[in-house]
């Protein structure tokens, strides 16, 4: 979706906007600092793989010759939903809370995760007192609050992560995902709703009908994807969109979870699809739209577990292969340290 | 391969090709109460995916409803091969022996993914002053040497690890396993051969001809899988049947590297497909005809990150997902404990 076909942004979203094409560029000197120095260590050239690619990554959006992980963080956002009054998820809207509270004390898969592998886990709880509206009625949220949304994701990333693991938590959100991915990629509601935290067939045909619904409401005319953003709603995304952004303009690189954290990614997208270089997609989820999502953005996932819990859990995994391949480029031995005979040429 | 098609079993070989048809089955009972507890975590049913299966896998395995990880244990089989005099790699054959001292002296990428995420590393030299026989003259290996050193491999998994992977180091045994291959699953050379640690277009070519020359020597008549092992050599392969049996006996569920140590699986999937029924496929490999060594066995790899290093390097990164999952399972909260709503029926 191209801006000039758009007749007037609503003056909110006009910064961000504008962010998001200004985006800086990658560092390719410290690119090649890491090549070089991958190139002495004990294994024949590449055949580390993703994990030699993911130390560039860092590398290259970090703008660090030899980056660090002194501070990677996972950061969930939670977000409540009008749209649950439509009946569109078997947990009640509750949950979300009592979730945000079960990760706080560790009870919950991300919690249990980052206590392993010593990353810093931050909830930002989005208004969980005050959902969304439902948009199958109405807007989801005013341009004035999504926008006040994206600046508070922007805020919360403070506290200088090296590394930003983007998750979430909000009972019904696979539905407002589906419906952003239909809203920016195009199709249906039973293109893109799937199972979300395990609803049957019959909620399934629903999930896509109130998708459908909202589309049919919210996309009269051609919008800016920000402005979809506000329409079908989410704070929680929104929260995510602004993190993402604020990542790539402190030199963050940051790791996207699954089904619905892409969909905020989506919206980026939406505007400037360079914007999201400096994030790796963690893992496709089991919810069975995101490929699609993923193909869409031209993106490749690192894993691929079956998972689909959301609460940043595949990209805190996807954080765990980054802390081994960059102990492994600062670690290891080089040819010459070890005394192994290098390759003939 | 059938065994009522070979005439006569060598003798040195009869025991192991009964222990290999004589695996104990998993427990199934285990897995029940690892079902029952998995589903009161506080997480939609299913949704962590693969990482319950692992869970399950060990309980299923180690005999335990409540599985342990108190032992992971990477075991590294080395080896050195006549046919590298043919000049199949581009390393030398002293490459081998450095790359042990490598493991030890910690400058290795399996040394330091085992410290990172301990992980107790033990390599096994197997006379890397003795190389095998040069196959494509006759055979690699004695069936006498064959099965003591199947023999040694069971043995050295002694001191009870609970998880057990099978890593290599061999300058050279890309062609042997390609050779393996070719073996048990059919083809010819060119259907199995890569490029292992970086052999050229016209190497590559010679690999696939080495292959085809070691096949019409040995198996011009139908041989057992052990035989073939034996003809077509590898000491640290031999060592890895051995270890992969061994486990299987003693209930220690095994994870398997990559191209090399999956041919040693296919040694053993030519004698009884369910005797790698303990067995998960860490990775598949960058080595390209990996992907169709795990479909002639119906094997689904648990990582797919373009690595091709051998040394268990991609064992021990399914070993710290398996970790992980243990740790969620152990450390999740209940719903009952979290206070968290349940699913709606």
């Amino acid at each position: 979706m191209s801006n000039d076909k758009i007749s007037k942004l609503p003056e909110p979203y006009v910064d961000f906007d504008l962010l998001i094409h200004s985006v800086p560029n990658g560092d390719e000197k410290a690119v090649a600092k890491v090549r070089e120095h991958d190139a002495q260590l004990t294994k024949p050239a590449g055949s580390l793989g993703n994990l030699e690619a993911l130390v560039r990554h860092l590398a290259r959006w970090q703008g660090k010759s030899k980056p660090t992980l002194d501070n990677p963080m996972v950061a969930i956002f939670a977000g409540n939903h009008g749209v649950t009054a439509q009946g569109i998820s078997p947990f009640p809207s509750e949950v979300t809370a009592q979730m945000v509270a079960n990760f706080s004390a560790g009870g919950a898969a991300i919690s249990q995760i980052c206590a392993l592998h010593q990353l810093n886990l931050r909830v930002f709880e989005l208004a969980l007192e005050m959902p969304t509206k439902d948009f199958t009625v109405e807007a989801a949220l005013s341009d004035k609050d999504c926008a006040a949304t994206i600046a508070y994701g922007m805020e919360a990333i403070a506290g200088n992560p090296d590394l930003l693991c983007i998750g979430e938590m909000g009972i019904g959100n696979t539905t407002v995902a589906a419906a952003l991915y239909a809203a920016i990629f195009g199709g249906t509601g039973a293109d893109w709703v799937g199972r979300g935290a395990g609803i049957d067939d019959e909620g399934l045909a629903k999930k896509a009908e109130i998708v459908d619904k909202g589309l049919a409401l919210h996309l009269g005319e051609k919008r800016h994807s920000l402005e979809i953003l506000a329409r079908l709603g989410g704070r929680e995304i929104a929260g995510m969109v602004g993190a993402i952004i604020g990542a790539r303009h402190k030199n963050i690189p940051v790791i996207i979870d699954g089904f619905v954290a892409s969909s905020a990614a989506a919206i980026i997208y939406g505007v400037n699809p360079n914007a999201l270089d400096h994030c790796i997609f963690a893992h496709t989820s089991n919810e069975s739209a995101h490929q699609k999502a993923l193909d869409k953005m031209g993106k490749v996932a690192l894993l691929d577990l079956g998972m689909r819990l959301g609460e940043g859990s595949g990209a805190a995994l996807a954080a765990v292969l980054v802390k081994t391949a960059l102990h492994l480029h600062n670690n290891m031995a080089t040819f010459a340290q070890a005394a192994v005979s290098g390759k003939s040429e």
